[in-house]
């Protein structure tokens, strides 16, 4: 009896078959569509994540800014592979990859693989700054995004109480670091309940006190587009009264003001790091293996170098070929392509066939401020405004996994759009602010 | 500077302006019909709630089943008052009132009222069962449905891995305490899970395994209704594979092992409470007004005994007349009634006309237990099935408030219809199971 459970707990309850088994840890972009598209006669396909949902990060700023459900843009992994065979999901925390047993540990035991696939993403990063990362808010995850929704509602309930005029503006002060495509959307949208949302929702507050603050250590916002992009989406958020710092890095944030190395300060409740990610990693990869921002190095067949078996695609994966010095962006669309590729890969491997390459299509790049305020650079052209901003709306919706997720988003828009409102102003779950770390008070024993 | 701010803090930040102020506790159905329906030009109205939204309790059992996102259900009060001139919202927690001072305290700062509308509802009864609060799951606010929700699917989650099959039945009994109509609804909507969902999602499990149990203290479920409903949704349980236990109390429950007074106990990781609600009256109630139920006793315009302008509207009251001896019961219609009445009866005051009694107008009763299976007991007639749950739906969607939260409702409901399917099924925070208390261990002095 007790080997017959060690021996469950080994696999993970996973039946042993007469096929390879593929591991994948990860159920984001490209973790997904690599699930999606192997081949299981070929092969038995676990995917392990630590939740149980998909989760479509692109739009987590419309779930911070009360424009979106969090529901509407998670997907249950389990509903993906429905009637899938050969495929099995674990809810399972990963703890470390055990190369030489070609196995993982996870949170619920271990499980064999014959082939492992690293898809695990990205993660903040907040360059070493302990307070920073204290006392900011990110916004990679689904919590985190309520998190930040909750904590904006509160700030201006708070504010109402509030009586002194500094403490009042700490309130009603955001400070968003870092003016790439995540930054430069959340602002826009907090520009958009500023101007249309919050004086009708808070008669008792004067709205013209909020204010939002775009900080960027480079000399323009979205600096990965285009010179031209950059420039109009300046101007749009400046429609929306969103204040841009360029050539400022933030250096420090106690919780009440954020320092930094330009000309100004701020005195803010509410910082939001939007500033950079680097890949994540497990326990178990070789050091030697862990390129630039954290990722894993890989060839052009995203296989980690000296081992056939071990792949890593999507965010976690470092590509450094003549093309891309520095690897690919990390980018939802990279992070697909790559899934995709892998799967092909696999599946011409399980035939006989030579694996191919793996080239990125660059599809373009594009960015929305507000409504019908958007920026897009496609391969062959540049344009902004209203119809950059429809086809933003489009892309994202058809990319959106699951038919039900894709109409309940589109009322949501097509609704913010006609009324100017966003619906789902709700603090479910009060943000509780951290408070500083108490210094621990030494006692010596006094001389006599 | 100090006795401007203290002075502010009394007021809550409510500018002080020539008309009588109307203080509402609450904002559930009575509060909220009330301050809709108030003349404004004649009273300042001051909307006091722990939450910033309206929260729709008679589809929390869906939000709970995954068929419903938490945002559908509620609404942001700010949003229903948008425009209402003389009317200030303030989310708050009350701590007090003192009646002899015309004030209330609250966690941020104190209010003066000249009339004040208790109307806080109803909290859960568990009839002093200290082991049975501290492990069951309630399910009368959004989180707590939230809460139910995650501890279903990560139960589910957690079976797979475990190879005892008595810890296996464990985690996929259900046992639901009250066969009212909340216990109902929720008894069919997991069976309907167990019928249509699980077995696709879980394709690793047995899902006959899921067992979902009703207990009922009653000799028949939904005793408040009609015999022939009762009997017509006793066998739609059956059809989704409910076990009935009526005539059986619980009475203990230790995490694990359910205690009846009946023949049977059950083995079960999850008790949900659906047995009882209790007013929630304020400190500051004499203990003379509190009267069966926990519940505030008022005159049949809702006055509190002694005081010409202190009410209490909904749950909370308790209005004993002739024809209900035990007041009315605890529903929704009941506390819309009454919150429309008060407003008419308050805007006659202002004009100095005489007071009218309530008179409760029963439209009747209905409760659904899954697809084309619903009881209704209209005043003049009552059906069952297909029709009835056509009927239950209408009007659940037009009782709902905001259009876009209809139209939200109206598109899961049709998708699940379609695809017998429930959409939402996220477990965006995990549910932490309470551990038994420790035994404190009192170290006494050995006797040398």
């Amino acid at each position: 009896m007790i080997k017959f459970i060690v021996e469950k707990l080994l696999t993970m309850n996973i039946p042993n078959i007469d096929l390879p088994r593929v591991v994948i840890i990860g159920g984001g972009f490209s973790g997904l569509r690599l699930g999606k598209n192997i081949n299981k006669n070929h092969y038995q396909v676990v995917l392990i994540d630590k939740n149980n949902y998909h989760t479509f990060q692109p739009l987590l700023y419309q779930v911070a800014t009360s424009g979106l459900e969090p529901d509407s843009i998670a997907y249950p992994i389990r509903r993906t592979f429905k009637n899938h065979k050969n495929f099995h999901f674990r809810l399972a925390q990963v703890k470390r990859i055990n190369k030489k047993k070609s196995s993982i540990k996870t949170s619920f035991g271990t499980i064999n693989y014959d082939i492992l696939v690293i898809a695990t993403g990205a993660k903040t990063n907040f360059f070493g700054m302990e307070n920073v990362k204290r006392f900011s808010i990110p916004m990679k995850s689904l919590i985190e995004s309520l998190d930040l929704r909750s904590k904006i509602l509160q700030n201006f309930e708070k504010a109402i109480y509030v009586n002194d005029i500094k403490e009042q503006e700490k309130l009603m002060n955001f400070v968003i670091v870092g003016g790439g495509p995540t930054g430069v959307e959340l602002a826009g949208a907090l520009g958009e309940l500023k101007k249309q949302v919050f004086p009708e929702d808070f008669p008792d507050l004067d709205i013209r006190k909020m204010n939002i603050h775009i900080v960027e250590a480079a000399p323009r916002i979205l600096a990965s587009m285009s010179e031209e992009a950059s420039a109009k989406a300046h101007q749009f958020l400046k429609k929306l009264e969103v204040n841009i710092w360029t050539n400022t890095q933030v250096t420090d944030y106690d919780g009440e003001l954020v320092s930094t190395n330009g000309k100004v300060n701020f005195y803010s409740d509410t910082l939001i790091w939007a500033a950079g990610v680097q890949g994540a990693p497990l326990k178990g990869v070789d050091a030697s293996a862990i390129g630039k921002g954290n990722r894993i190095i890989v060839n052009e067949y995203n296989q980690i170098h000296g081992f056939e078996n071990i792949y890593a695609i999507g965010d976690v994966a470092l590509m450094e070929t003549e093309t891309t010095p520095n690897g690919h962006p990390m980018l939802g669309a990279v992070a697909m392509q790559q899934g995709i590729h892998l799967a092909k890969n696999l599946n011409r491997i399980s035939k006989n066939k030579k694996k191919l390459p793996f080239k990125y299509k660059n599809k373009g790049t594009m960015a929305t401020i507000g409504k019908n305020l958007a920026v897009a650079d496609l391969e062959r052209f540049k344009f902004q405004g209203f119809f950059a901003w429809y086809v933003w709306m489009f892309v994202h919706l058809m990319l959106l996994v699951g038919f039900r997720n894709k109409i309940i988003v589109f009322i949501n828009w097509a609704w913010s759009y006609i009324r100017s409102d966003k619906g789902t102003r709700l603090i479910v779950r009060p943000y509780k602010k951290k408070k500083p770390k108490k210094e621990r008070i030494i006692k010596t024993a006094k001389s006599v």
